[in-house]
């Protein structure tokens, strides 16, 4: 089984493959194929679903990085944290079609994938020793998939609070501290005043770039109404959301020439003490893939974006979705 | 000029890049491109270097990202901070030949590089509104490099410090707050004594696989005595240095297949309380560009490493850098 080991230095938590780890020879020249559709095992594949629905189903990963199967436990090694990586590896097809791109997808069918994230993290949750449930996709070689031309999303529950995720809700928690009121409400007031980050609204949801954007077209979707929580938050607006996640997709289909992208679902964690109800606001990051991580991201986690985010909502703005 | 940008969630500083942006379709479709010798800028470029000894020269970069000809001043927009870019950018162009790996560099070229680092740093550090001066490397197109074939690395002065720099400080000064003693210098010994993770070293240093690694093949050079700073704790021992780094980068070169890399320069930040000098420990992260970032790292910040360090120490250890 993999282990969970912490960084000594900054508590960062990472997964280590060990027993089915790739051999040293597998990183001297990576391929990235695409399979035959003939042969896509989300076609045909494994029919052991944990979860089905309307043609969404749930698979345990066949290569879990993470297990459920042993209790949890820390140990140290003098200095060092270890864990085996308990938790759980669920991958989603969404769609029994050999459809590549979720902006192919109805919005229904969206919609529906939407529900099964809710769902899981319902279920996942249940468990005491989970602390965090991360429903997101990565689409396209350069976004870290595996060219398979099949429409799915993963879903992870994982036993340690992700250093990002309490970075997220320490900042929001110390916002709201000083001024009781969320920061992400506050932060969608002001770009619906101004309007130049906006790349599209509907009456639930408003899509921005952010304005300290990380990437080029790094773009995020927030419920205009105060929620903390996803899986309880897009209760009644499924719809409205996949609406809002299509014509999104569609713009970077159409305006990026189909790039790779990755969306990640932020929500707030599981053993969330009540306040955090009214301190955090649950939200999506879709990030285009189109430039490289270099030294000084890497070393600083600084971050250099080459086009300002006014610039390229302008430019989602614009594309025509319909044509 | 450019901007910073700060997020108001997690206090992360953005540079945007405003009037010399890349133009939207210019993501479309990005191009990467190996210059014609004849033409390489470093080469045959600029002549204002702003330091130049012994084959190697510092210019500040054509295209800068900071800029220190205005003051620095913050401003706020509602609920965000900005501020023009304010700082230094230069090119350390290494080498006069058009040689394009490091790891190919003589040894004693190497040291004059590092201490050209050195020198650049101490000069930025006199300027009072300078918190953090980064040394780091780009080799490849994948690690983020234009493709032009000469070796060359970059100097960052920026005006705040960078989330990660804070993260690695605070760690250190932690645990030296509960044990009066350095966490790296403590992690050495350990190290040491179980040698699994040791993939080379010499009187002044020691370079290791870290037991948390975020990437395959990732790769540290600690100096075995503790020095909190880069610029005067590497005086004396530049050559030891130098032929460290020329064995690690030969050892990547040969039994990885010459793969991008990144390697940054982790040092005390410019303003440092007097105490830091015994709770932080310069460092060289080294990072081959073997696989890609994917949704669920960039969410959490957590890692997942396909293959434990274990592994890759004693698989760089068996590389014959003689052949």
């Amino acid at each position: 089984m993999s282990q969970l080991r912490k960084d000594p230095i900054v508590g960062r938590w990472t997964i280590i493959a060990t027993e089915r780890a790739r051999r040293p020879a597998a990183f001297v020249d990576p391929q990235s194929t695409l399979s035959d559709p003939k042969k896509c095992p989300f076609c045909h594949g494994a029919d052991k679903s944990v979860y089905e629905s309307q043609g969404v189903k749930v698979f345990n990963s066949s290569s879990p990085i993470l297990d459920d199967s042993k209790p949890f436990e820390h140990h140290s090694h003098g200095l060092y944290d270890v864990a085996h990586s308990y938790g759980s590896h669920e991958i989603v097809v969404e769609t029994p079609l050999h459809i590549a791109n979720m902006a192919d997808l109805s919005s229904e069918q969206i919609a529906r994938i939407f529900q099964t994230y809710a769902l899981r993290m319902q279920t996942h949750r249940k468990n005491p020793f989970i602390e965090y449930v991360f429903a997101y996709k990565n689409y396209g070689v350069a976004a870290g998939s595996r060219n398979i031309g099949h429409s799915r999303s993963q879903i992870m529950a994982v036993p340690v609070l992700p250093m990002r995720v309490t970075d997220k809700t320490s900042g929001a928690k110390q916002y709201f501290e000083t001024h009781e009121r969320c920061l992400f409400c506050d932060m969608i007031d002001q770009e619906l005043k101004k309007k130049e980050r906006v790349v599209a609204q509907n009456e639930q949801f408003i899509t921005i770039t952010p304005f300290a954007s990380r990437f080029p077209f790094e773009t995020w979707i927030l419920p205009k109404n105060h929620h903390c929580d996803f899986a309880e938050g897009i209760k009644d607006h499924e719809s409205q959301l996949a609406a809002m996640m299509k014509d999104i997709l569609l713009r970077f289909k159409i305006g990026l020439n189909d790039p790779a992208y990755n969306y990640m679902i932020h929500t707030s964690p599981v053993k969330r003490p009540s306040a955090f109800k009214d301190d955090y606001h649950w939200h999506i990051e879709i990030i285009p893939r189109l430039t490289r991580v270099a030294g000084f991201e890497r070393g600083t986690g600084f971050y250099i974006c080459p086009i300002p985010p006014e610039m390229t909502a302008a430019f989602l703005r614009e594309v025509d979705i319909h044509a």
